[in-house]
C-alpha cells in the first residue's frame, strides 16, 4: 500500500516542421523586407477534438524552444524535459487530457525555425545580417499561418511568459476574433528604457566580439566569448536581489579564503561563468540581435487602447489573464498593471494576479503550485 | 544694481603627488604582497589651520580622481571643474573657507596614483597583472600615510559615496581615534551577490575582449570594446528604471521610425555607448578589474560591529552620518540601514538619512541642495 499518487506517463515530443512562403514572393515582413521559405518547427501535446477548437497556443520566452513538455524518444537517462513540463501534461496546470497544445519555435530563433543561421536560399549560404528584421509581430503572423495549416479554428487561449508575453498580447491586438483567452505572464506593452538598456548592452557584447565579424560566423570560429557576457548581463536581469541573496549571498566557491586574483571566488561569478557558457553551446549569436531586437521594437499601448469592446450579444465574452511578479525588476507589477488599466478601460474581461516571489523575472519557469492552479483555473473556467 | 548674489572666485586645483614606501621593502599589502614605491596623486582646498585639525578627507568612487573641485590653471573654457565641485568651495556644503578639503586618487587607479598601468621597477614596463591585488584597506592605509605625510593629526571628517563609501567605512574600522566623524553616502558595508555579478559581468567583458591579453595591452591595442561594454554595464547599474524612464523613455535617436538595423534606434542606446567610448578614453581597463574586485571583497560587517563603544569620559563623542537614495538599487537602502542599526547596536551617534531621488545610485554626484545642506549642517555642526 502507498500513499503517492500515480504519475501518468510522461509526454512524447515529437518536434515537427511547417514550411511555407516558398514562393518566389515569400512573406512580407512589418518592415517590409520578403522572407522565404519560412519553416516553423512546434511541438503538440494532448489530442485535437473534432471541433478543432481546444487549442492553446504556448508561446515560448526568448531563448526558449518548441520542446515545451515531455521527453523526446531516446532521451538518455536524466535528460531534462520541456521548459515548461511542470505545467503541460495530463492532469496538469494546462492539461492535455483536455487540450491540444501547440508550442511553436519563434521565427528568428535557432532551435528549428527559419532565423539568420539558417540558410539563404539566395546564396546557399547563411543569412547572418542579411536575416531581414523581423517584428514581435512577425512571429505572431507566421503562428497565425501554422494554426491555418493544422485546421485550427479558433485558440482556447495563448499563454506566454517574457517575450512569449509580448507575443500574447500581439495576438490580442492582430487576431482578437481567434482568441477565446490570453493569458500573459511577467511581460510588457512595450520595453522601458532600462530593459532597452540591457539588450543593447547584450547586443553590443556579441558585436564587439572580433568572431561576429558582422555577423558572419558560420563555419567558422563563433562569437563565444561576446554571447556568453550577454548571456551573463541577461541573466542577472531575470534574477532578483533577494534570489541571489539566498542562493549565493556571499559564499565562496571551493575555497575558504580569497584568491587575490581573477579567476573567481564567489559562487556567483562561478554560477554566472557557467550560464554564459552553457548558453554558448545551445544558441546563435546573431539569434540573440534579433530576437532582442524584435522585444525592443515591441509596442502594443496604442493598439491594445483601441480593442473593440464586447458587445452585449456575444455571450462568450473573450477572457485575459495577467500575472506578474513582486521581484520582476525588467518587467516591474506597475507595468502589468498599465496593461489591465489599458484592458479595463475597453470593458474587458481582465484578472490580474502579482504573484509575491524572490526569485524574480524568470519565476514562471520555476515550478510553482499558485501559478499551475492559476493556469488551470482559468483555461477549465472557461469551458 | 543686481539680485544675483557675487559667486566667490572658482577655486584653483593643483594636483600634487606623494611617493613612499621606496625602500627595497615596499609596502605589504592585505594579500601579503609587496608593493613599492607608492604615488598618491591628490588636490587639496582651502587652508590647513596651526591646529591640523580642520581637515576633510574626500574618497571618491570608483572610476573618480583626485579631481574633486575646481579649476586646473589653462583649463579650456567650457572645461568642466572636479567632480564635486558643487559640493566643495568658498561656503558650499563642505566650506573651504572652514576646511582643508583632501581628495586623493585611490591606489590601482590611473589617474596619478599607483596601479596597474604604472611603471613596474622590477622589469621597467607596466604592471598590468603582476600589479598585486589590493583591497579597500589598503586604499585606507595609504591614504593615512598621506596624512601622516601632510602631518594631518585627526580628520575633522571623511565622507565619500558608492566605493568612496566603504573607503569611509573602512577608516571608521581601521582608524576610528583619527576620526572625528564620517560621512558614508550611498554605500554597503558589503557588496550582494547582485552588485558581484554586475562586477564580474565587467570584469568578463574586458577579459573577453582579445587585446586585453591577460592585461598586457600597454602600448599595442587596448580592450576598448570590452571595456566599453564594462562601462555600459556599470552606467546603468548607476541610473534607476524611473531616471531612465524620464530621460530616455522610448525616445528615438535623430529617426522618426525604426531603421530595423543594428546601428541603434533609441536614445538610451546612443547614450550607452556614448558612457562606453568616453569612459575608454580616460580609464584604464586594468584598473576597473583591480578596483571592481576590491570593491567585492571589501566587507566590514563584523569589525564594524566591533567598533569600541563610546565612552563617558569623552566630551567628544565620533559622529557617523549614513545616506541613502530611494532609487539606488545598487546598494538600496536597506543595506544602509543595516550599517546604521550595527553602529547603533554600539552605541555610536549615528544619523540616517534616505533622500527621495529617482536618479540612481549615482545621485550623489548630482547638484541637489538637500545633499548640501545635510553635509554642510554635519561638518559645522561638529565645530
Amino acid at each position: 500500500m502507498t500513499t503517492e499518487a500515480i504519475q501518468p506517463a510522461p509526454l512524447t515530443a515529437v518536434k515537427q516542421h511547417y514550411t511555407f512562403a516558398e514562393g518566389p514572393e515569400g512573406l512580407v515582413l512589418e518592415s517590409g523586407a520578403r522572407l522565404g521559405p519560412v519553416t516553423l518547427a512546434y511541438e503538440t501535446y494532448g489530442t485535437l477534438n473534432a471541433a478543432r477548437d481546444n487549442v492553446i497556443l504556448v508561446a515560448h520566452a526568448f531563448s526558449g524552444d518548441s520542446h515545451a513538455a515531455g521527453y523526446y524518444p531516446g532521451d538518455p537517462e536524466g535528460e531534462k524535459p520541456g521548459w515548461w513540463d511542470f505545467m503541460i501534461g495530463p492532469g496538469k496546470g494546462i492539461d492535455t487530457d483536455k487540450f491540444f497544445v501547440v508550442c511553436p519555435n519563434i521565427l528568428g530563433s535557432c532551435m528549428g525555425s527559419t532565423g539568420p543561421s539558417s540558410l539563404n536560399p539566395a546564396t546557399d549560404a547563411p543569412y547572418g545580417l542579411d536575416f531581414p528584421m523581423m517584428t514581435i509581430g512577425d512571429i505572431v503572423s507566421t503562428q497565425k499561418t501554422l494554426m491555418d495549416h493544422l485546421g485550427i479554428r479558433r485558440l482556447h487561449g495563448v499563454v506566454g511568459g517574457s517575450v512569449g508575453g509580448m507575443q500574447v498580447l500581439e495576438w490580442c491586438v492582430r487576431y482578437p476574433q481567434f482568441l477565446r483567452s490570453a493569458v500573459a505572464i511577467a511581460t510588457t506593452m512595450r520595453h522601458s528604457a532600462l530593459a532597452i538598456a540591457f539588450n543593447e548592452i547584450a547586443r553590443q557584447s556579441i558585436m564587439a566580439d572580433p568572431n561576429w565579424n558582422k555577423g558572419n560566423y558560420y563555419g567558422g570560429s563563433k562569437p563565444d566569448m561576446g554571447l556568453a557576457v550577454a548571456r551573463m548581463v541577461g541573466h542577472v536581469t531575470y534574477l532578483s536581489d533577494e534570489a541571489m541573496r539566498r542562493k549565493f549571498g556571499r559564499k565562496l566557491q571551493d575555497k575558504e579564503t580569497f584568491s587575490f586574483g581573477f579567476d573567481g571566488d564567489f559562487q556567483i561569478e562561478s554560477y554566472l561563468r557557467h550560464q554564459g557558457t552553457k548558453f554558448v553551446n545551445r544558441f546563435d549569436a546573431n539569434s540573440v540581435l534579433y530576437i532582442t531586437k524584435a522585444s525592443d521594437y515591441f509596442d502594443v499601448v496604442e493598439r491594445m487602447g483601441k480593442i473593440e469592446r464586447p458587445s452585449k450579444k456575444n455571450s462568450e465574452k473573450r477572457k485575459y489573464l495577467v500575472i506578474s511578479y513582486t521581484s520582476d525588476w525588467l518587467y516591474p507589477t506597475y507595468q502589468a498593471k498599465e496593461l489591465v488599466q489599458t484592458l479595463k478601460r475597453s470593458d474587458q474581461d481582465v484578472s490580474f494576479c502579482e504573484i509575491e516571489a524572490d526569485c524574480g523575472h524568470d519565476a514562471f519557469l520555476i515550478p510553482d503550485e499558485r501559478l499551475t492552479t492559476l493556469i488551470r483555473g482559468f483555461f477549465d473556467g472557461l469551458s
